[in-house]
């Protein structure tokens, strides 16, 4: 089934405990669409600068991603420089340059508007909901979010949560989204403003799903080392998307394995920087830390 | 199987986002019995004073709980004082009064000697290694530590480390233990001390082990309050051991669901203010919790 994000393209420069990496390719639109694409074609909306290259331009080719809506406007690319200290769940932002990203207004090409799986990517509210209002026949969007805009633009964000079907959150944000300081009680808050679904992200200590009276949560894998954490959020909604995607099948059993395949996805991502360890999966590797996940958390009643 | 508990009786005065109390009956020893009770028979080895009345010697009766080992000693018992704060996962401590228990020396009654599950609950660890080698005949033997011994003792700690089957260690005691910053790193050198098992604590993010090449992952169950983590603890370790006191089998799948029977009874805990919740456990409601585990954690391959 067809599956549409709406992000950010961006380079990266990014400093970890584990060594440091300039100007990478990154970015939401980016890390959903490598990742997605090892499960289900994607269609992406994002927007480039001039100093988007042929070089940056062939890490989608050979995927199966379309690349139509990626728009190239003048000036230059998103830019985002950033660090993570001991604490590997957190960054600390050095660096924004808007550029190009700053006036983005997403335009869906017409052979787009009949994505079914829609992943809204962190980008302003008002864009995602100007972008939801075009995809009447989605199944499921799904929709992330930061601390910004639900400082800056609560009123936004509220209209566009009552749109979509699935949150994703870091559990600061959703805290910090609903008031509650409980994350269950959070939870609960947020499917009230209207997504049915949410999804709690806890960084190292894995995820959590609220749908209705059902909870599920996932283990993140425990790594010997986590080389760069950027774009882990972007991988999960990737690998649970595009799983889902792929299946087109939206039961409970089926959601559970789109958690555990959108783990797998971040914990790879976290390897190695930026997309290099995205880049060269293999579908045998994916299917064994599936199996990995099923042996970590696997008990009988 | 006959089960062992040494470690503390203590009288605890809390102070938690939900509320207070004053006094009330805590230490390892008494949450561990209590939960183990649940499952199987429990030998208890502690010290209390003079202030250990009938009324706090009857919350041990009526239940599969030996208390002939609970040594009356001159004096008062020991006291706690501790309040939590917005991170639920870590005590502040306002007054420790080691009282009686600052001359502990255990005395295991003859009768104790065969048991065959024994967890040496969090004291001096020369004490711990004194039990230890009185009981040659132990299949399990598990121990619980904290900062203050991996500082002050280290030596003497990894004597008993030597000894001892299995950790249970909040997560940064055993990356204080081991050195490492990463939790499977540390959780490798551990193991190297000398327990095959390493159970890491992870407040309410869960519960891990490491066994040989197993990793198993049990989430804490999302509760919508957590009103006391006092005991926490020492209630997972009570129902861990317990559960496998009762089945007599350490094949790995019961190991497994002996994490979970601890995840379970370390949820019920926290629900209330020292020992009130556990107290009006109903086996029924160990076992629905146990099936919500089930579908908290569960997904098809």
């Amino acid at each position: 089934m067809s599956l549409l994000v709406v992000g950010s393209v961006a380079f990266d420069s990014i400093r970890t405990p584990s060594g440091h990496a300039e100007n990478i390719l990154g970015g939401s639109a980016t890390h959903f669409s490598l990742t997605a694409s090892c499960f289900a074609p994607v269609n992406v909306v994002a927007v480039v600068g001039e100093d988007f290259g042929e070089e940056h331009r062939r890490v989608f080719q050979g995927r199966a991603i379309d690349t139509t809506g990626i728009e190239r406007a003048p000036g230059r690319t998103f830019r985002w420089s950033g660090e993570y200290m001991e604490n590997i769940n957190e960054a600390r932002t050095l660096d924004t340059q808007l550029n190009v990203f700053e006036h983005f207004s997403p335009k869906i090409p017409p052979a787009y508007l009949e994505s079914e799986f829609v992943f809204l990517g962190n980008i302003d509210p008002t864009l995602q909901l100007h972008v939801r209002e075009q995809l009447p026949g989605a199944r499921l969007v799904a929709l992330d979010t930061m601390n910004f805009w639900i400082k800056s633009t609560p009123e936004e964000l509220k209209r566009v949560l009552a749109r979509v079907d699935l949150l994703m959150a870091n559990e600061n944000e959703a805290l910090m989204l609903s008031g509650c300081r409980n994350m269950r009680k959070a939870a609960a808050a947020i499917q009230k403003l209207g997504p049915r679904m949410v999804v709690i992200k806890r960084g190292e200590y894995g995820v959590i799903m609220f749908m209705n009276d059902l909870m599920f949560s996932v283990p993140a894998y425990p790594l010997e080392e986590v080389h760069d954490p950027t774009g882990a959020g972007d991988s999960f909604a990737g690998g649970f998307m595009g799983y889902l995607a792929r299946a087109a099948d939206l039961s409970e059993p089926n959601l559970r394995r789109a958690m555990v395949y959108g783990s797998v996805m971040a914990s790879f991502a976290v390897e190695d920087f930026g997309l290099r360890r995205t880049l060269r999966l293999t579908p045998e590797e994916i299917e064994t830390r599936f199996r990995e996940f099923k042996s970590l958390t696997h008990f009988d009643v």
